[in-house]
């Protein structure tokens, strides 16, 4: 499925105002609700791809969702992990991170109440960078009515000092969440990642899984930080 | 490690005499060999990119090498897996892919008395071919003086096939082999993978570790084996 985030073909400015931003996540919401009824259903990919360069192949503004019979191999390799860690400390790696990352401070993007964008200790690309709610919560699915407006706010602000720092980079975001089987997992905590395409991925990334990041993620959560957001004039 | 394949700057006629690609191949046994002597090293990755999509950042034709401390994810997957149906077969996987696709004939683009270059059945990518010897061999250092000039053949008319097919496109190829420490398993056999940069990694390819191919590998193989290679006039 299609999401199309706005009336408006206007692919340089897909910034939206906060309250626009939060009716997408409201969209994002609805159908990933509804798609939990069908029974052939085990996972919901949810992503945006912004930019050529990121794989977009339309130019107006839009996200996308496809439904899996199965949950791929990127999430049950993020699940086991997840839940390995669990059976050793009986703790939530996601919101170790968090507290981690809150006291130190020196990774951390941008925050508001209920949410923090962080870019993570072994980011793979420049400027990657995650968005996690603070609490505890492993299914996208579980997000409160209170828990959107803090969600558009976090992740307009993100967009767009991204945005405003790299000059309008291509990126993709994935919603990372729990399979639908699994929403209430202590060991898993859904979150946004945010991956700027500034670098290709070449041979070496392809061969081995790793990745080359020349950029440490201190120096891009402080350049973003220092990156004012001034509303846009649309 | 940066292998310059040809003295000659000439970013469109990278496809080198076929004698000439002989020697990048010696070159690639003669570091993979030497780098085996080195006891911090576990791993070789030799790749090439081709093309500023694929991550070529230099435009004179090369090859590059990286040793590494570890078997690298990939190599373990790879590894993992063709362990697995050893154990249950008591064949070497990638052996009896070989003979399958001989026998079928609809995926193979080309071979030679020791080499074949196949469309894998599960392609990844528009137009993924991979070469392998005929002979069972785990690891690229078991080559014998014989098989060079053979894989040179293989290569370049590939290679050649795919410029033809495609208008030169940005391609990556990358050796998969055995790690140093099991150079004699009876399971894995070395290979090349060329991927053509045709399509972009997103959203969904990202998220998932699934990917998007909308070209059947049948109808690559088909247009790849009537794809006439004449000799260039350099």
């Amino acid at each position: 499925e299609v999401i199309v985030q706005t009336p408006k073909h206007d692919t340089h400015r897909a910034l939206l105002p906060e309250d626009r931003i939060a009716d997408v996540i409201r969209a994002y919401y609805q159908r990933y609700e509804d798609l939990d009824r069908d029974e052939r259903f085990e996972y919901l990919l949810l992503f945006r791809n912004h930019g050529r360069v990121a794989g977009a192949s339309l130019s107006h503004p839009h996200s996308q969702l496809i439904a899996l019979p199965m949950v791929p191999k990127r999430t049950s390799e993020e699940m086991d992990a997840a839940e390995r860690y669990f059976a050793k400390q009986g703790t939530c790696v996601y919101c170790d991170l968090i507290a981690q990352e809150l006291a130190g401070g020196e990774r951390v993007v941008y925050e508001n109440e209920r949410f923090i964008a962080v870019a993570p200790f072994a980011a793979r690309f420049p400027f990657e960078t995650w968005i996690l709610p603070k609490a505890h919560m492993a299914s996208f699915g579980s997000i409160s009515t209170e828990d959107v407006p803090a969600m558009a706010n976090v992740l307009k602000t993100t967009l767009l000092k991204l945005a405003l720092c790299l000059g309008n980079p291509p990126y993709n975001y994935i919603v990372h969440t729990a399979p639908y089987g699994s929403p209430s997992s202590p060991a898993y905590h859904w979150h946004v990642e945010i991956m700027p395409q500034l670098t290709r991925t070449a041979g070496f990334e392809w061969g081995s899984g790793f990745h080359i990041n020349s950029v440490a993620p201190e120096e891009a959560a402080r350049y973003l930080r220092e990156t004012e957001v001034r509303e846009q004039v649309s």
